[in-house]
Order: structure tokens, then sequence, then C-alpha cells
């Protein structure tokens, strides 16, 4: 037989069994992704209500499940469907199927199976580490797991790609399509366009309001929690409310649950965060649900994720109509609100705090600045850059360089947030990215609907619609850019969020 | 070489090689049995937490689960190491670990995978249909669910063993080493000397105290359930008590819940309940914590678990010194109970009720004709002597000849229980067994213990020492009669439950 006449029967046998090889890897990948699910159970159940001495168990048990499907998705099985199906005509959707999945099949297969079971053993001991950590102010109790986490998350990055920055791979995990450089282009965009634009804001002296200047029991808080969740068109029959130390969103298409927290004195506190998980739990419930376990029905990345609840957190929650429509709602659970009007909680709601410390309390605008400089530091860590020693001072100093104030403790500093405990490298500038494609589907929203009159009449339906349709059915049909491109017709660009930053709070300040 | 000398290097051969198989054999059992730890959160979450709509996903994230489990449990590599390490001169606690391990093997590698995913998902299926079906009390909208249980369920026993009685095979995957001959010996043996006991406590006229007879709200019932738990010494740090529809107890050494459920009008309904949690929770976390994951830190069988939640229900909370001591807090919590007396609550809790329909409101005396009950037709029904459309009709017949009353609804009847909707046949049987084996420990440890005082003084700590002791600590080290014989110094007996339900509710009665 000579090359050619094999090359040729190869061919033929390709085309032949290539069906038979699509439906074998997704039969196998949907075992993957269902083990990934359950995982998902189990550390919200981490977060939420296991009691404190599990740790032990649920370490052993999250490392176990993370080591299948690691092993099941590097079968040499896979390799072998892979290979019968390179190249082969498939429709659009296997097509994106395949490719999602080969993806994922290259990362996992250059990685050894001890190496990522201990990621995730390690990752599960450290959040309590953490926690006390917080808690006590003591940098030092976390340090270790974090040079660990480090050290651990390079030597990954290094068995993908020996030859890149390891940052940049490490960004794949949570972006796989938008490069490191574009994040790193945008980031340096809105530095260049913000720090001037608050520097501005700070100079002005307006006369905003601030009605929300009471105590307000938890109780209240979660009752308009839950009616806004209402209001929204959170399914409950598919979800959950419930608290923890950082607010997050866990589940699928079936069954998708937020998590908020309660402060007293700061009611919008919880309000943002739910609304901001609200936004989170609807693209996951507006996956195909017969679609569960492939790639069709999964998200497509944390910035599209992260598109969503910055699209309902700031470009609904944040506006003058959403407060018309939420004004009898809070005045009834709220005492001593019953005089404010829209525009002053519409005020309070969008003031900006250049002074404040904590992420995931900072205002709209100078949030942007805190990820700059997790994203900066992250990136100087995992590069070797930066001594773990030394977070405290970076972090610290930047503070005061990006929004002139420095913390006084590690708690609200480097200690505040929890994902350096989970080993989540790269993670912090999916967050902005994700704003700034929440603006720009902002601007095309608006485009087709009246989203002030809808939102102001409680009518969110048509706006849930838009983005189930633009964004949320097609799972991971499109890479980034080109869903981008689906639901807008254009390219990924900051233009709207900047236009959006500067008029909003331009006249809100008056300058 | 001949075969003598091959045999002499053979044995050589082992007796080197078997630690290192025993070694690869337990850390491959351990992911196996992290695994199913693993899914005893979702299946506990299913049942407190899960919204609704979630049941799809969570179907096929329990059945991925329990097919792995299955999978890594029929590995080929499984059955050699088990070869390599048969007749190795082995300790006793390693000796044990591969005898469980053998068992559950054998077991497994004679049932195909795809029949074992297909009874979890079908189980996970079944539940929220049965729930359905008893709030509405429609049993043939269960009937399809329960035909389709039984039918794999059959076909799983035939593969275990074609040519034993399928109810066998099925009620040792509960209660593995005290075969259904002793199982049957036994509940005769009850039946013989109940019924007419009960007849004689039914034709007896003692005037008994009856101090529950308010409503009692969910909230103080629940405060009781609290302090009771935390008074037997329920450690938090490693445990939660929630609601569910049936209450249970889900866990291991590192985090062992317990649920209840509360009827306003039935205090003593809950706080039982809870307390028979308590036992089973006391046992899961008295599992050796190093030995997670390894037959050493597991459970012994159903048998030995009722019996841990049966003594702490019945011979510690049925008592008059369970009474004595928990008098303060029933009647600071529970409004119009000021003058009761610890004799009147102990007169209350220990009432027979021969026409209750409800297995789990029953009475600790006519409770086991209500097992004797389920026992017989689910034997008939695996045994394909009883057609599904006909157990209404079977079930009210027995309990009129058993117990004298007859449901009006299948709600009352036999839809109550949430077992068959598992696909759990051969499961009933294991509470009475416990029972028994709950007094013969009882006899026991009031002959080391003045377990009576103790009680009085809320000095509980000894006791769960002696149950720790004889009992906890030895997870599947010894087979259910060894473990019997270790910790009572004699065989499985039911006379010692039998003259002490003759005594006590003789007494009680004036009979």
């Amino acid at each position: 037989m000579t090359p050619g006449a094999e090359n040729a029967h190869m061919a033929e046998t390709d085309a032949t069994e290539a069906p038979d090889a699509y439906e074998a890897l997704l039969d196998h990948y949907e075992r993957i992704a269902t083990l990934e699910s359950a995982g998902n159970v189990l550390s919200w159940d981490q977060q939420v209500t296991m009691p404190d001495a599990g740790t032990p168990a649920r370490s052993r048990q999250m490392s176990t499940l993370s080591g299948l499907g690691h092993e099941l998705l590097t079968e040499a099985d896979v390799s072998g469907w892979l290979d019968d199906l390179d190249g082969a005509d498939l429709s659009g959707g296997r097509a994106a199927s395949v490719r999602e999945i080969r993806r994922e099949h290259r990362r996992a297969d250059r990685v050894p199976q001890d190496l990522i079971e201990e990621i995730s053993g390690k990752s599960s001991e450290a959040l309590p580490v953490w926690e006390e950590a917080k808690a006590e102010d003591d940098f030092d109790a976390f340090a270790p797991k974090l040079e660990e986490l480090l050290e651990l998350k390079r030597e990954y990055a290094e068995h993908v790609d020996p030859d890149r920055d390891p940052y940049a791979v490490l960004f794949e995990d949570y972006e796989p399509y938008l490069d490191i450089g574009t994040a790193e282009r945008i980031l340096e965009r809105l530095r260049e366009e913000l720090v001037p634009l608050i520097d501005d804001l700070k100079a002005a002296d307006p006369d905003l309001a601030d009605p929300f200047d009471g105590t307000y029991p938890e109780d209240a808080q979660e009752a308009v929690s839950r009616e806004i969740l209402d209001g929204l068109g959170y399914d409950w029959d598919r979800g959950r409310l419930d608290t923890s130390s950082h607010p997050f969103t866990s589940g699928n298409q079936f069954d998708c649950r937020i998590t908020t927290r309660f402060r007293e004195s700061d009611p919008l506190d919880a309000l943002t965060a739910t609304i901001h998980e609200f936004g989170h739990a609807q693209y996951t419930l507006g996956l195909p649900q017969d679609a569960f376990g492939t790639p069709l029905g999964q998200d497509r990345d944390l910035v599209v994720h992260e598109s969503q609840s910055r699209f309902w957190e700031n470009h609904v929650g944040r506006t003058g109509a959403f407060w018309e429509w939420a004004l009898p709602a809070v005045r009834e659970q709220f005492d001593g609100l019953a005089d404010a009007s829209a525009r002053e909680m519409y005020e309070a709601a969008n003031r900006i705090y250049p002074e404040n410390l904590i992420r995931v309390e900072a205002d709209e605008l100078t949030y942007h600045m805190h990820i700059i400089l997790r994203f900066e530091i992250e990136r100087d860590l995992v590069r070797g850059d930066l001594d773990v020693a030394d977070v405290p001072d970076v972090w610290n100093e930047k503070m005061e360089e990006y929004l002139g104030v420095r913390p006084d403790t590690d708690a609200e500093g480097c200690l505040q947030d929890i994902h350096w405990s989970h080993g989540a490298f790269g993670y912090f500038p999916t967050y902005t990215l994700g704003s700034v494609l929440a603006a720009q589907l902002d601007h095309h929203v608006r485009t087709d609907l009246d989203v002030d009159d809808l939102v102001r009449e409680g009518e969110f339906d048509p706006i849930r619609e838009w983005m189930g349709e633009q964004i949320h059915r097609h799972g991971c049909r499109y890479t980034t850019p080109e869903l981008i491109e689906e639901a807008t017709g254009e390219a990924f660009t900051a233009d709207y969020f900047v236009e959006y930053a500067s008029e909003k709070f331009g006249e809100l300040y008056g300058v």
C-alpha cells in the first residue's frame, strides 16, 4: 500500500467514523462535566452549610472528584476520539463542542494528575486558614499557604507551556479567548481614563444625598433582597438565597444559588451584592437545559459571566429608573426612609468612595483601581517578581498611589479577598473586563429596548430575554470575541465603558 | 522448577509483595469511599436545601458518582491486588479491611455498571414522585416508579447470585453478616411475644398522664431539640440540625448532620426523632478519623447503626431518669407544662398507640408490628409473590390484622415511608434488629454503669464513651456477630428485648 492510498483510506474511515467518535467523546465529556457540577455542590455546601470541623473530609472529597475528572479528561480514548474528529465535517454546535473539549483536554493532558489533586487539596485547606487569618488580621498565618499555592500554580503553568509567561497561562483558565495582551491594554486604558476622572470627581463638591444613615436589621435587608429578586424574576424553583462571608453564585441551569451578606449599617452593600449575584445566576439559569453536561450548556467564561452580573448591578440596579421602581419596597422595609426620594437613593447608590479600602464594598468607579492593584500584584507574584512577604507593603503603597488611602490592617488590605486562598491567580482582571463588556452590552440593549422605561415599570422580562437571546442560550457555541461580535455587531471595546462612566458621574458630580 | 519449588517461590513473593498490594488496594479503596461520601453530601443537599427543580441535574450527578465508584471497585487491578493478598499474613485490622473490600468488590463485580447507574438515576427521579404521590394520596402516581425500582433490584439480585432468594441477597446490602434466616427468626419471635403483650396492654386501662395536649410552636420545639442535643453532647463543630420530610442522619466522622421535623401538636415526635438521629450521628462521629475512607473508619452496618439510635431514643430518651433531667428545659420552652411532673412526661412518652398508622410516629412497642408488615410486603414484592397494584390492599389488611386499625388513605398507609422510593428493599428489618441489639447493649452498659443516675444528672459522657469504646471505634474491624460478641461477651439474642419490653410496659400498664 502506498502512503497515498493509506491516507485515502484513513480519510474515508474518518468520514464514516467521526460521528461515532463524536458521540463517544460527548458521552465521556458529560461524565466529566457532571462530576465538576457535583464538585460545585460540595463547594457551595462548604461555604454555606458545612460545619466548621468538616474540612478534612471535604478536602479529600473535592480532590478526589477533581482528580477523577482530570483522569477522565486525559484518558487515551479522548486523544483518540479527538484525533478521529480532526478535520471532520461537523455542524457549528458540534464543532464548537469539539473545540472546547479539545482545549480542555490539551491543558489537562499537560498537567500531571498528582499536581491537580494537590492544588485542589491545598485550596480546601487554605480556605479556613485564610478565613482565620482575615479574622485575626494575621497575614503571616496565611502567607505559607499563599506561597504553597503560588508555587503549585507556577508549576501548573510550566506544565501547560514552559515557554510562556506563567501569568498569561493562568489567566486563560478564566478567560481562554481574550488574551492577556487585550486584558493589559484595557486595564491600562481604564487607568489612563479613570484616574483623572476620579481626581476631578474628588475635587468637585456636590451635595449628594445619603438617606441610608441608620441601621437596618438583617431580616429587613433580607426581605428587601428577596422582594427585589422576585421583581427581577429570579426563579426560586431553581434557586436559593443564603449568606456567606463572600457573596457568590453556584450551580447549573437546573439549580443556581445566590449568596449575599448583610451589614446593619450598609443596606446598599447587601442589595448590590444580591443584584450582582442575580446577574450571574440569570446567565447560568439561561443556559440550555438539554445541553447540560456539554459545552453548549456551559457558560462561556468569567468575563462574559461578569458582564451579566455587572449589567444587572450597575446598568440596571444603579440607575435612577431602578430606584423609582424599588422605592416602595425599600420604604416599606426600612425605617426612617419615608421621606427619601428615588433621586436621593440614586445618589446614595452612586456616590464614590475613593477612601474605601474594601473591593467588594467599592463603588462602581473606583472598583477598577482595586482590580488594577490586584492584577499587578498577582502578576508579579506569579512571575516571581514579588515575594509573598512583601505583599502587605506593596498592597498598601499601591492603595496610597491609586486611591490616596492606606489600610491600617491587612484584614482591610491584602487579606480581604477569598480568591488567592483558592489559588485563583489571573481571576481578578475578569471583573473589570466584565464591567467593560457590560457597558458595551448595555449600549446595545438600549438601542433595542427602552430599558429605563421598562425598569421603572418593573418589567424586567424583555431585558432578561434580550440577554438570554444574545448571550445565555449560546453556552460555549462561540468564542468570546465571536460572541461579542454576534451580540453587538462589533469587536470588544472599552469605549462604551469610558463614555458611560464619564457621563454618569459627570452629571452626578457636576463636572 | 518443581511445582513445590514454584509454590515456595510464590509464597515468598506473597510475603514480600502483599504489603505493596495492600497499600495499593487501600489507596484505591479510599478514592471509592471518598467518592461515596461526596455522594452523601449531594443526597443530604437534595433532601434539605436543594431547590425543587434541581432534580434532573442532581440525578445525573448522583448516578455519575455511583457509576464511577462502581467502575473503580470493579477495575481489574482490584481483583489482582485481592488475589495477591489471598492467604497473606496480615494484621487483624488489615485483614478486616481486605475482607470488607473483597466482599464489596465481589458484589459489585457481578453487577453491570449500567444497572447500578440506572438504579441510582431512577431512585433520584422517584424521590420527588413519591413526595408528590404522598402529598396527593395518589398511590397510582408512585406505582410505576415502584415497579421500575423493584424490577431493577430483582435484576441486581439476580446478578449477585441467581440461585438465591433475591430478597436475601438485597438484605445483605444493609446487613451483610446476620443472614436473612436470623432476621426472620427474630422477627417471628417478636411477633409471637409482642402480639399477646400488646393485647394485654390494650386490655388494661391505666390512667396514664398526657400533659403534652397543647400546641407547641416550631421555634420552641427547635430550642428544646437543640438544648437536648447540647446536653447529650452533640458536637456542633461537626454537625447541624435541619428539617426534612423524613428525619435522617448523613455524614462522616468530620461532619455528621441530623435532620428532624416539627409538628405543632406533637412535640414528642420531634424530640424522639432528634434523639434517635443523635444516636446515629454519635456512631458516625465516633468512627476513627485517621481511618476516614477505609473500612476501619466506616460504620459496621445498618443493624449496628440502628442499635445506636434506638439505644439513645429508647433506653436513654424514654426513661424516667431522662425526663427528670429534661424537665426544666421542657418546662421553660413549652407553655402550660409548669405543673407537669417528670413521671407524667415519662408516661406520655411511653404510652402505646396501637391505633396509630404511621411507623415513624409509632410507640416503641407497636413499632415492630409496622416493621414486620413492611418486611412481609417487600419480601413478597421482591420475590414476585405480590403485585405492586395490590400493595395498598395488602397493607391495609395487615394493619387490621396486626394492630386492629385500617388506614383511610395511602398517604397514611403504604406511601408513608421514603425507603421504597430509594429502591431500599431489605432495609426495614434492620430497624427491629437494631432495637433488639440496643436492648442487648443496654443490658450490658447497665452492668458496667449506673445509667439512670448518670442520665438523671445529665452526665452523658460515660455512656457515650462506653458505646464509643465497645462499638464506634471499631468501624468494620469485626463482623456483626464478632462485634456483638466483643461488646457483650455473647451471641446476638432477642431475650433482653423481650424482657425489657415486658417489664417496662408491664409496670406502666399494671399488667
